[in-house]
Formats: C-alpha cells, structure tokens, sequence
C-alpha cells in the first residue's frame, strides 16, 4: 500500500531532480492538451510533490512541448497502467472520457489515488450516467465530487476525486451557497448564461475551433443539451436549471451570469453575509460583491471571483469568474491534490 | 420648403461629384465617430443620395479619416446648422446625446428631415426621458421610433427618426413580435443577457476601452442600471425586462440570448410561423432556428439573424446578432432614410 | 465563341435574379472557402454580371453558408466542368493548386475565360514553376500574371489571368515601381518581412490554424523556403530578396515591411514621385507616404495603401497593407474581371 | 548602511505576513502600471524578500487592485522617498522616466538598492542621453545595465540597475552573441523587424490603444526615431542598426526578426555552437535553433526563446521572442534582484 506523505519537508530546488522519499510521487496521465500541459507547469514546481511520469494517451510519438522546456524536462511516455502503478501515488487523469472511464477504476484497485479531470466519474445518478457518460461502466469506491470548496472531508478520503468541469465550477461556486441558505424563491427560474474561452473545447482541430471562425465571432450552443446542466443540477440537488453556454473569442476563462429570484427581505448585503460564510475559510474565492468580477483579474489563477446584484423587486444576478483551465481543471485537481495530501490548500498554487 | 426626391435616376458614377438635382442631400453631423465613418461609407456609395456635407462636433481642427479616403474624398467641416439648413434635406446626427437634444428641434424647424443616431428622443414616457436624457427639453413634432421593420408608416411620414439604441434593435426584434403574438407567459420574467463587441463604447479612450483591459477579459456592466432597459421595455409595451450587457473582446456586434416563458402548445414551430409572418416583408431579417445565429455572419452587414430553442417545458430562448454599427447603429439609419425617401429598403445594403 | 459584354445596361436590381442577355455570366469553382465566399459577395452585386454558377471541389454535400443568404439565394452544385463550359463566360477558380492545374487548361479549350486564384500558372519558369507547383503540366495559351495595376493590357486580352498570390500583392506594389524607377542600390540586400492574418492560411483545420494557438500567438514561418518568395522575385525581374513571413492574431489583412538601400539623392520626396507617377490612374492605390498605413484602414476593402521612410544614409523602409482576401484574392480577381471586360476598373469594388 | 541578505531561510508562508529580518525588505514605486503589477505578483511570492511597501506614483487616491488580491493584500501608498529610505533595502521604480530621473539618485544617496524599470539611466552616452532622455541630469555611481545573463557581475555590485527596455532585451539577447563571435559581415546592414503587443505602450489610454483602434489592425511606428534604437546599439558596440517597431493585436509578448549576413563559412550549426556558449549559465534562455520561437511559449513566463535560420549564402534570420512584462520588464528586474542578492537566478521566477 502507497503511503501518501503528508509533510512539506524540502524546499524545491530543481523541479527535475529526484525529491526526497517522502514527497508524494504524481503522474500525469494525458499530458499534452491544454489541461495537460497546465497540470505539469503546476506539479512541476509543487513543492510537495515529485512528477514521477507524464504521459500521452493517444497514438503516435508524443511531441516536445517547447512551452515546458526548463520548467519539466522529463520524458512524454506512453499511456502504461503498469508504469503508473509502479512508479505514482496519484494519477492525474487528463484524458478522453472513454480512456478514464476505462482505466480509473483499474488504477484505484491497484492502490492509487486518482484526480479525474473527464467526466466520467462526475454524475451520480447512474441514468444520467448513462445518457452522458455512456463509456463509465464501473465506479469504484470512494469517489468525490471535488468541487474543493463544497467537498473538503469527501476530498481528503476519496479514493478518486472526480474534478468538476468547467462551468459547473463557475456556476456553483456563486450558485450553491444560496440554495444551502435557502434564500431562493422554490420554483422560480434558475437561468444559467455562461461564456467560455476556446480552450475549453479542447486542442483537437475542427472547423468550429479554427481562428477565423472563432475570431470576432460568438454564439450559443448546446441549448437545452449540454451535460453541464445535468451536472450543475446535481450540485445544488437536483433543482431545473436553464442553462446555456457560448463561445465567446478568448482563450481563457468562463463568466457566468446567473439569474435568480429571492425571497423577500433578502438584500445585496444579505447574500454577502450567506456568501461570507460559505467562503470563510477558502483561500480561492474572492467575494467583490457589487464590483461585479472580470474574466481578466483571474486569468492563469485559482480564484473564483463572485460579485452580485440585487433589486428590491427581488431580482439577483449572481456574476462568477474562473480560469477554465486553473480553477476549472488543473488548477482545481491540485488543490484537491492537496487537500488529499493534507497539506495547505494553496501549497503550488498561488 | 426641401422637396425629397423619390425616385432613383441615376446609376453613381463618382461618389464625390455633385449630382443631379433629383438627388436627396444628405449630410452627416458627427462623422468622425465609429457611427459617423460608417454612415460615410454607406451613404457615398449610396445610389439615391448626394452627400454634401461631413461634419464634427468637437472642437479642434478635423483630422483626415486615411480609411475613408478614395470613398470619400470631400472635406470635414465644423458642425453648423446654418450650412446644413442650406445644403441638406436630411440630416443624421451621430452626435452626443446632448448636441443632438439641441440642434435637432431647431433643424427639424428649419424644414430638415432627421435621422437621430442619438438617444435624445428614443424614449417617449416624459419620465423616462427626464431619467435618462435629462438633456432632452423640446420634442419636434412627427418623431418616429425607427425600429425600421416595426415602424415603416411611422419613419415614412416622420420629420425626426430616433435611430435605436443597439441593444434594444437586437432584442426587440427577436421579442416584439412574440409580444404581439402573446405566445409568452404573462408575468414571466424576461431576461436578456447581451453581448457586445467594445465600439459600442465610442471612440473616446478610456481606461475601459484600453486594448489591454478589454483583451482576454469580458465582464458584465449596468445590471439593473441601464438606459437600454427602458427603451426594450417600452418597445414590448411597458412590460418589465431584466436586461444584463456584457463587454466582450470583439469590436463589432452584439449577441442577445433571450430567455422567455412560452403559454402551453407553443413550439419551436410554431414560434418559426410567428416570426415569419412578422418578417415576411423584411429584407434584413434572416430567421435560422434551431440553427442559431452567430455574430461572424452579420458583421459588416444590416442583417439581424434570429434563432431559438424551445422545450417541451415551454422554456424558450430566443438568439438575435447584428453588427452593432450597422443595424445597430448607421445601416439601420440608411434604412430608415430609405423609407423615408420612398425607395427600396435595401438601396445601399445589400 | 463567348461574347463577353463591355458594357454595364442595368442597374442592379436583385441580385439573384436572371439579368439581361448582354450580361457577363460568371460562377464559381470553390465557393465555400474563404475567398471563394468573398467572392460570392463581390460578384452577388457586381453589376456587370450574372452569377450562374458556385460550385464546390470537395466530396460531400454542400453545406448552405448562411453568412451569404440574402445576398446571394442559389444553390451550392458540385464542380463540372460541362456546367461550366455551358453556363459561364468567365470562370473562377478557388480551388487548390493540383485541381486549378488540371481543369484550367481544359476550360481555357471550352472558349472560357478564367481568373485562377490558385498559384498554379503564377510562375513563368518552368524550373520555378517544377519546384513550387509540380502539378502544373501544361500551360493555357494567353496567360497574363494578374497584377492588375501592372498588367492592364495583359489581362484585358488574357485567356487565363493568373491572379497573384497575397504576399506578393502586398509586396509588388510597394516594391517594384522602385526597381521600375532605378532608385535601388543595385546588389543591396532587399528584405521583406511580412505579417498576415490566419485566413490566409484557408479553412481547413490543423493545429496550427486552432484559434488557441494562434490567440496571443506571433511566428515566423517558411524562413528561405516559401513559393511566394519566387513570385516576388519573378515580379521585380529576378532579383533576389529576403522574404520572411509572420502568422499574427488577427483574421484578415497583411501588412509588408520592406527594407531596401536607396540611391544617392534619392529622398523620400523624390520616392513620392516615384510612387505618383506609377499609380497615377489607379483606383485601389492610396500614397500615404510617412503617415505610414494601417491593416485596419484597408481590412474589408480592395485598397493597397503604401507609405514610406527615407533616412540621410539612403535607407529606406516600404510600409504596404492589404486585405488578404480582397485585394490579395477576391477583390483583385474581381477587378482583373473588370479589366477583361473592358468596364471600369473600380466596378462592384467600392 | 543595509545588509542585503543573500540566504533563503524561511519558505514562504503567508506572502504579506511580516518575514524575519534577515529577508531583504523591498517596496515598489509605480506599483499599478502593468509592470508595476506585475512586479506585485512576481516579488509577493519571492520567498527571498519581504514586500515592505507598493506605492503609486500618480496623485489621486490609489485604487484598489482586484487582480492582485490575496496575492498581495497590503494598503497601496503614495509615493514617499522618506518611507523607502527606512522601510526598504532596495526599491524597483516603474515610474515614468522624468520621475524615475528626479528620484533614483537620491534613493542610492539614502543608501538603497535601485531597480530602475523606467529608461533614464539606460544609456551612457551624454549625448544619447540628452536626446533621448532630457530629464535625466545626474546618474549616480556604480549604475549597471541589466541584460542580466550579459551583465551578472556589474548587476551583482551596482547601487542602480538600469532595467534594459523590453525591445532591447529581446533584440540584444539575440543579436550580441553574434557580435562578440565576431562572425557577421562587417559594415552590412543590421535590421531589426520587431512586433510587440499592446501592453508596452503602457496604461493610460489613449486613441492608439483604444481596443478599437488595435484590434483587427496592425502597424509600423517610430521608423528611424526610436529610443530603443540607440540602447540596441549601445548594446553592440556602437553598430549602426534599423530598428522598426510594430504594434501587433495582442496583450504581452514581443517577437523581434533581425536580419545579418554572416561572414563566410559561418553555419546554422556553428550559430548553434555560439549560442551554447553564450547561454550554457542561463536559466532563461531557451535555444530552439531552426524550429523557430512563439511568443506563446514565453508569455507569462521569464524565458527569452531563440531561434534562427542560416542559408548558403550567409543571409541569417535570428528571431527572438520574450514576454514584454515579465523578461522585458518585471521579470528581468527580479532575476537582476536575485543577481544583487547573491541568490539562485531563478528565485521565484519559474
């Protein structure tokens, strides 16, 4: 059985070399997309950590990544569950559904923790499951949902954290503490109008990615059928939520403005005190009230910015920021990293 | 008393030359702009019109527009109303709020025809205006709203055309006629979460409009604090909107995703059948359905491309692009013109 | 034998309608790429022909381009050259190179007349020509090279026109009326160093066109090896040059930067002169002279707008833009089409 | 006099947390500009240093910095020569020219570390200095120029370092390897084709860097009239160069494509052979030879990428590429920090 070392022990001095024993062992198991090449620029220089492996899981001789160079110098290798075993202690897994459906619960059996950035494991319910994530015929045992903040206990035990996507973070992050609290009119729309950078629609070339089809363009898609929905309705218990999506023309980051209605006699200054408290203790979300939050001041970060207004009628929209890389992907797999590791929530990240 | 021409008699030969007498004279006030330089465009190729005057509002010696020369060659002059009562029939004000809530009662005196690009007299509640147009003291008589599909009778008999805002062209044109066909909830929230490229801001710098603040970033602004709100609300009867715009990094177009309530037994087809009989007649109304539109196919251009989705909830959202200087702005204002001079809509358009 | 009509009788009316007999007919081959739909704009309203065919190269169905409806309403068919021979005076081809290569010829023999936007009859040196296009076999009679400010009496009796590449566009204008005028220190390096939008790239997917990797992206790429160095070359009588290229953030529009040593008492005066006498009678050429120019005051237009510096030493830097896709495809095509026709230069262009 | 602590004692807990005594004390003049931010970022997380104060230059009450939260939650203050001299061992000045020219004496007087980001004490020939740096009348003892990896001994004892400008540290990291190889043509020309995001030309708006103006758009300025010129030849010896700078339309990040002849027999591999040598102790220069830099690969990074082409008739294209804020600005202000610490290069910059 690994031990997974809790202490920071050894300042870092060459992110390449070889770490102390006690230093968890992490391998990167689709190291060469967008959330890949994120994931090892933050392990690299994780002080609590020594990057055992990074590896492509497609077909083909893995590439250099001339953005990494000096920062990660070790070697692509090819996907090996064997190797993984052997040689990590967590697996990150930044592969295609089908690939972390297929080999998460194999690395769990064989004693590893693993952070899944697909979404094979997100959904609960398994016909859900089943209608989005057809490929997850197996779940192990001990799963997470790790949406850090809302899931710090479930994170430190799991056995696979399954990270939220991208949207999903954004909007529960500033969605979620107002369910909790019970501030929301029951039956009233929840609409959900979220804008994405193309990063989040992956590395691989398609007509609807190319640069002059993206370029001062924008639009909406996956109206009433995006699996986001089916996961943002989980989040805050199973409540309809209208939700949809757009590709505006930025590489990174996710605003999403959120539609709600109050019940009486709750106030802009209220939903501060409900957001305060939630957020107490989390290094990551910032609360800029009516300031309302801009995709630019978290961009290449961890944090998610929450603002809000409120009307006397008691209309609120809620505004939520978040680097869909960092916070929605890599950056949240290493806080939960942490948390797993029981060590500072910000250890790498800030 | 001006006599406008009607007719179109003869094919442009050279934009810049005088033309025949039959020619309606037009002049821009305010042609420095983003608005103005388009309406430079439009109207120097336009077959129907002799452009006789461009002028500034500002102060200071005019600066040549090196992107205009070749279509434009003629000289910019100071604003006045003396040279425009002699050398104009129709007038367009791309001017601030407050100049054009001077001077266009007095040109409308005069005898001139205006084309207000301005928000000076939009709003036709006394209240309204005095909240948001403090500046606007006298209303000439036969003021048209140019919401040019909506309102051809109005703008052909007009002396003054209030141009729309470009919010409020995008939404309405993909709400009113839903309105009218009361297909929608009574009661029901209606929310319009708008998108907009940064020449909606104007041409004058600001720290917001700065390349680097406005680069990689998007951001909501004016929630529950926004001008368009009421001109939208007015354009739909009274009926109460929540109307969020959102800065995003493009320069020209505006995106509105519409959320709206539908009575039972309306659908996606039928909603195609009230639109079409809305726009049977309009030749820039593109209606793409579940297709949904996207602002790359409309810039550059005086279309609005209207889709939506509908589900078996009766949840709808409604999708409506224009280029905001166009239809939002100068190629709406050439439409109108159009009108009121009698002759094809789409002369100088298409 | 194809007549084709020199004169313009009508005035536009709608542009998918059948226009009168005396009309050029022209279509398409390849209207669903970039510059093919940029020329499915320019000649919609071009009022000197009759649109009758866009045809596609590729396999598969045609997918509707809803950016054109409206502007032009007829339906995609597939490549054939029977329909071509049958139904065109004029043909243009935005096809690849092998394609251009293999069909020109063969409609050349049909009695047609072709504007091949392909680079496969730009090089006149069949060992050029082996190196850059080894698909191009056989030669049409009556080709002219298609830069039209330099090669009006050519292209008015061309059989094929071979419209130029974009670079070179850029380039050539710039460049050699200063070899023309003699002011060049003979054996001086000459060095061209290039910037271009993505769409220059053409539609296809790859990587290297994905929008995230060309968002807040700048390279240089084919450093001694690119075709259009040969064109360059071709067109200033041989003389080598320095030619590198840049793929920069933006979608349309490439702005040269040309170094070049100047003759003793050659000034930025005496250049001006140089530059007046060349484009004396040319619509499209505007002298900007030290104001230097600007991608954006071009973009969307056939304009080339040239400016230059002189130091004392006899340096001298050529600044020269374009829009890739007008004056550097479509647009320069149109107007070689109207130079064919015998109609003014400027027709359907401004 | 101030003891300049060279250990790294203590990892880094809390960034703003007070550190033990012997970290060196820090403060930054300029603390809001875009380098002034980014110096905010890089120096709250050094683990060498404790950030003692962040001062604006301006006047005006200072705004709060909503990016910069939880990084870095300490109170912006206004400019104070007092409070630096008790409170800091050395101060960055990222203040305009004429302040940094009024006040970097006076601050070595006092007995501080001077990091100057601003242009004033740049270049060390009076007249160059008088021409293009007026305000600069007197320049203490022991000022360094700070291309760090060409300079680390003069860095590691001046009292002032003068920050290199973001042109010249990518050009000269380039272009004086080469020069000191002694392998180009003497006599031939030099020329320097650079293209930088909008970010340089600083915060305050302006026409020039309204997003409209930029985006889309693409320009020359400052042909044969720019400072960065003379530092660039400064930097080489005295050599004459041609220096054109370009505004691109992204954010960060400069791209500099300088072409020389190379002296006979000179290759692509011995250029390689010369670089290695040069940069065999650089932790941020990055050597990519023929597969040609991106400025993507640098950005929000310190390293300087360097590529170059060489063909058999000596003609070679050097392309250099750096993030303008980090190694153009911030980031080599920091590593010249290190160098004056006596701690490891790269110290919180990778």
């Amino acid at each position: 059985m690994h031990t997974l070392a809790p202490a920071i022990s050894a300042p870092r001095a060459d992110a390449t070399a070889t770490r102390p024993g006690r230093l968890a062992r992490v391998a990167i198991a689709g190291a060469t997309g967008y959330t890949g090449q994120e994931l090892l620029r933050l392990l690299a220089r994780h002080p609590a950590v020594a990057l055992t492996a990074a590896m492509t899981s497609g077909t083909g001789a893995p590439r250099p990544l001339p953005a990494i160079a000096r920062i990660w110098d070790g070697a692509l290798t090819p996907l090996s569950e064997e190797t993984l075993a052997r040689d990590a202690d967590v697996v990150f897994l930044a592969v295609p559904d089908a690939v972390a459906a297929e080999i998460a619960p194999a690395l769990v059996d064989a004693g590893l923790r693993v952070v899944d950035l697909s979404g094979a494991f997100r959904l609960q319910s398994a016909d859900a499951r089943a209608k989005w994530y057809p490929e997850t015929q197996r779940i192990p045992s001990a799963v997470a949902y790790g949406l850090t903040e809302r899931a710090r206990e479930a994170v430190a035990g799991a056995r696979l954290v399954a990270n939220p996507g991208c949207y999903p973070t954004a909007t529960l992050l500033a969605l979620a503490p107002l369910v909790d609290a019970d501030v929301l009119v029951p039956g009233a729309d929840i609409i959900i109008d979220a804008k994405s950078g193309v990063s989040g629609a992956g590395k691989t070339p398609s007509e609807r990615t190319h640069f002059s089809e993206c370029y001062g363009n924008l639009s909406a898609y996956g109206i009433f059928n995006h699996r986001h929905a089916a996961e943002i309705e989980q989040g805050i218990g199973g409540t309809s939520v209208t939700f949809v999506p757009h590709l505006v023309p930025l590489d990174r980051g996710i605003l999403a403005t959120i539609y709600v209605r109050l019940k009486s006699d709750v106030t802009e200054t209220s939903l501060a005190g409900v957001y305060a408290r939630a957020y107490a203790d989390a290094p990551f979300v910032r609360l800029v009230g009516s300031a309302l939050p801009e995709i630019k001041h978290v961009a290449h970060t961890n944090f998610c910015d929450i603002g809000w207004r409120v009307d006397p009628t008691g209309r609120a929209v809620l505004v939520s920021v978040i680097d869909n890389l960092v916070k929605g992907a890599a950056g949240q797999a290493v806080q939960n990293l942490n948390v797993m590791l029981g060590v500072n929530e910000s250890t790498g990240l800030i």
